[in-house]
């Protein structure tokens, strides 16, 4: 096995080190890092380095931002698109983060056994990443290499913010003798998880759903969860919030990618003056909505 | 977006070229590529270089071994395991392949939207496999990326071989008015996508669970099953090709992985003689359960 990395993750569980950022920053919002070269502004993209076109980006997304997050979330998928530079890209964007703000690999994994496993020293050990979201259909033990992990964070995707999320996730399944969809066993199953397992466990609900998000947080009174569908997809910030945030008010990462990052694509001059402005609207939106002044 | 590789992906459908070199090797067998440097014979294990280490294993295990399968599978997670070095050596082994057998990504993928587009250009794309193996999870249209290719493959994740793939697999769902477990439901959805979308649709049913595969066999008469857990996960060959075999006598893929390309391991002198060995006894078993002669 590779030397692993000096990763970044500092003391503490992923909870408690997500909400010391969060009251820190004072803020809710994780921005994505998802790169699309396409979408850089021209003075970036016209780097003819890949990985160093896509890091240049996102450092310019980072140093505009720290002070208004409480994490960020590269999603795998972006990185994979451009081979091995894009995972060149990856491994030095981890390490770009300041020290004290988590970072979560959005990867939707599910694999079972000594693949599960291999999963977890990539993502937790050979790259450092403080979270990971994960897939649940492949059941408890598939995830049992990442829960077992006391310093990280397991965010289970529950009920995704796409049209189709219905197709599985609404079916209406017998757990026991209590019949309710699908996507609320598996809720179910989270917080019985966070009883059992040294790891963070949250949850991913879209924010296409508040009702389906406030079902959900009865059920994890205390899980972090993170809402994406926000922004581009459309999804209902007001009522989500409602829905969503737990009895402190806090407890949501309200994750925006491209309405943020792509903000000043098109922008001359200093691009990332825009992408501050957005993360800084949302950010303050948020707070509105949670009666926390800016 | 970086150029495109040269891909190996040959003429016609993902399940016409499986059935091409399923009968011209007389072979059902498929062969994961999983590599964990630890386990490779020491002479291959002593390069520095990481990425040669693994590809001069895989080409070793290729060259002795392509007469005798039907495709051969890496799981992306023993190569992120390695980070970009691991990533470099997945996209040369891609290209090491013979152009004529079908190379399946297992990467049990699930995500929606934009970033399944992404997914499906890094996987066919970028590295140009034949096929992938996807998570249900998300429904339809996080699928429809991968689905809307007509020469490649897209298996479903069903009913998978760990002791946990009951703890979701197994729920039992109202579907309409019938009453059955998840994975079921999950077998009819395949059979229906596979009406409508241009892919060679597939499905992953453990070697573990023999009455569960012959229930998705009879929903999904013609889709070529995947077949995990002979091997080191003890599954049951027998009953299960009995189970899974279609009408003609085929349509599974018997996947194999640590217990054909380790064989080697402690082997002095050629190792892959060993791993040729396990294989060919492994295809011979196979076919003597089928009732075809060597």
């Amino acid at each position: 096995m590779e030397e692993p990395m000096a990763t970044a993750v500092e003391t503490g569980t992923f909870g408690e080190r997500l909400t010391h950022v969060a009251n820190r920053n004072n803020s809710l919002l994780c921005i994505g890092l998802d790169p699309v070269l396409d979408r850089f502004q021209p003075s970036v993209h016209s780097d003819d380095d890949l990985t160093r076109a896509i890091v240049a980006f996102n450092a310019g997304v980072i140093a505009a931002t720290s002070d208004l997050v409480c994490a960020y979330k590269p999603n795998l998928a972006f990185y994979l698109a451009y081979g091995r530079a894009g995972v060149a890209a990856l491994e030095e964007t981890r390490r770009l983060a300041p020290d004290h703000i988590p970072v979560i690999l959005d990867a939707k994994v599910g694999d079972m056994a000594n693949t599960a496993e291999a999963y977890a020293t990539a993502y937790f050990d050979t790259w450092g990443f403080d979270a990971v979201t994960v897939n649940p259909y492949l059941g408890e033990d598939s995830l049992a290499p990442f829960m077992r992990r006391p310093d990280r964070g397991v965010i289970v995707v529950c009920k995704t913010s796409n049209p189709g999320s219905g197709d599985l996730q609404d079916l209406s399944t017998l757990d026991g003798d209590r019949q309710q969809s699908l996507y609320l066993t598996v809720a179910e199953r989270v917080a019985s998880w966070a009883e059992r397992w040294p790891a963070t466990l949250g949850l991913v609900v879209g924010a296409t759903y508040p009702e389906e998000l406030a079902a959900v947080r009865r059920r994890c009174p205390r899980a972090p969860i993170l809402l994406p569908g926000i922004g581009a997809q459309g999804g209902d910030l007001e009522g989500s919030l409602h829905a969503g945030l737990d009895a402190s008010g806090a407890g949501l990462l309200v994750s925006a990618s491209r309405s943020v990052i792509y903000a000043g694509s098109s922008q001359v001059g200093d691009w990332t003056e825009a992408v501050r402005n957005a993360a800084a609207g949302l950010r303050d939106s948020i707070n509105a909505i949670r009666g926390i002044g800016a």
